[in-house]
């Protein structure tokens, strides 16, 4: 196994000016996984509660996910329920009920141990560090976070950004975190912080990677039917180390590729409710998609 | 001469988080006819006031613009008076006098008559619409417009948009003359009005180019000094229009070059106040940024 993924499995209740949803399955883990099990073999690391049934747990296994380290507490699985307006951008959270999630403990199944690709999915960074210190032969390693950690642990924040090589985070977040709204001084002032790597998602506006010197830019796929943005970050995550961790290539131009099929898998994602466009698409759809990509971008001077 | 741009010459004072600048040259014709200076002859069609000195003229002229269509009339010069806020996406306006400009009634000298390339800058689309009809031979013939136009305006806006193949116009405009929030729908929606052509001026964000079936997108470049957006619009457009008219040629991959030629213009706009960047660039300057914006946005898979 060589990508471990440690996040939320939630149950979310979903409105969009397209449809509402209700009890769909969701959270950082489920779909970092899911995007990431069309390149490669992929593990969790989670908690659920009692209302996890066994059909939920069929999504993962139809595509070959490692749930051995998916602990069942007694309660209820977190759940979320938030809606988004008419542009899109940003969820409204209308109600958060964390319970099992609260109390979690990431437990790292031996056999997860030497994983060489690890994500860590926006949980409280103490949990991120202690994960990342059992992994410490792990040689990618990224966390994602948001403004409640920013904010709310900035210490244990810093801590963990020390110990991970790859930030991966929303534009406003890295704004936030840096206290820069120069993007580019941004990210500058983050990997001084410690991780080399610093791949800002930009919804909309597409993605950028900052490694090192090097600076990457892709636009949003333009898409004529556009549901639902939850769970978009995660499943790029998601494509971005899936294809990673299937290649072994952490060259730049290898990072460039795989910040395409991080967005191309964010791509189908928010065509539909929750998982419903990742769990039918195809390699074609994929690699016609990465086509699409190529055509929206290339230009020779 | 084969490119033409009717608009605005104006006196602006500006306030952004990284300084300000009293009573500088600026306008639509302006910053359009400098920056398509640097890629073939450009003519304006614009009028200003009797504070228009000569040294005001002496920046055109150095520049190699024809001022010929420039009318001078009695009273001031248009002048604008705005700030940027911290994030720099919008300029709030403090003052609009627009003296001489509010009679402005373009005029088009006989020998510009058969000019092979049109920009319409941001005017009342009632005079966009003469200037095109007397321009009828015009085989590329570009409108900008405003939500001023969009919202007043919008049956003279709709007969413009039918006789003008490109329309130039930034993301909220887009959205608000199509009625769509989704960008993809809102670009075809404009194109079923009349331009074959849509380009999407996105600010920090890039641009998106609509050709007829065929989409290109290109991030903006990230720039750590970036200190005056005044201008960036129309510079773009003088950029895109010059390589066009210089080039001669309107094939998908020639247009998507010239987009990148625009927003290239553009990047330098914004890092100084005013057209002082603008004024300084050299041609190796404008290369060395091509090859910026061809890293930038490079991969392969």
């Amino acid at each position: 196994m060589s990508l471990l993924a440690v996040g939320s499995i939630a149950f979310d209740s979903i409105r969009t000016p397209y449809g509402e949803e209700k009890n769909i399955l969701g959270g950082s883990a489920t779909y970092f996984s899911v995007a990431a099990s069309w390149f490669t073999q992929v593990a969790i690391v989670a908690v659920v509660g009692e209302d996890f049934e066994e059909r939920h747990q069929q999504i993962f296994h139809a595509r070959g996910i490692d749930t051995s380290g998916l602990e069942r507490a007694s309660g209820r699985t977190f759940r979320w329920q938030g809606e988004y307006g008419r542009d899109m951008n940003e969820a409204r959270t209308l109600d958060t009920q964390l319970n099992v999630f609260e109390g979690f403990q990431p437990k790292i199944p031996q056999h997860l141990v030497s994983a060489e690709f690890l994500f860590l999915g926006n949980i409280h960074p103490a949990l991120q560090l202690h994960v990342r210190r059992q992994l410490s032969g792990a040689k990618f390693a990224a966390a994602d976070s948001m403004n409640f950690w920013i904010a709310n642990t900035p210490g244990e924040l810093s801590q963990t950004l020390k110990e991970v090589d790859t930030l991966i985070i929303n534009e406003g977040e890295a704004k936030m975190l840096s206290g820069r709204q120069n993007l580019w001084q941004a990210a500058r002032a983050i990997q001084a912080m410690g991780p080399r790597r610093v791949v800002v998602k930009r919804g909309e506006h597409g993605v950028t990677l900052f490694n090192g010197e090097e600076v990457f830019s892709i636009p949003a796929l333009l898409l004529e039917g556009f549901r639902d943005p939850t769970g978009a970050g995660d499943t790029f995550a998601g494509g971005f180390m899936g294809h990673l961790a299937r290649s072994q290539d952490l060259s730049d131009a290898n990072l460039r590729r795989a910040v395409v099929y991080g967005a191309v898998m964010a791509s189908f994602a928010v065509e539909d409710f929750g998982l419903r466009r990742l769990l039918t698409v195809t390699r074609q759809d994929i690699e016609e998609r990465v086509r699409q990509f190529t055509r929206l971008t290339h230009f020779d001077v």
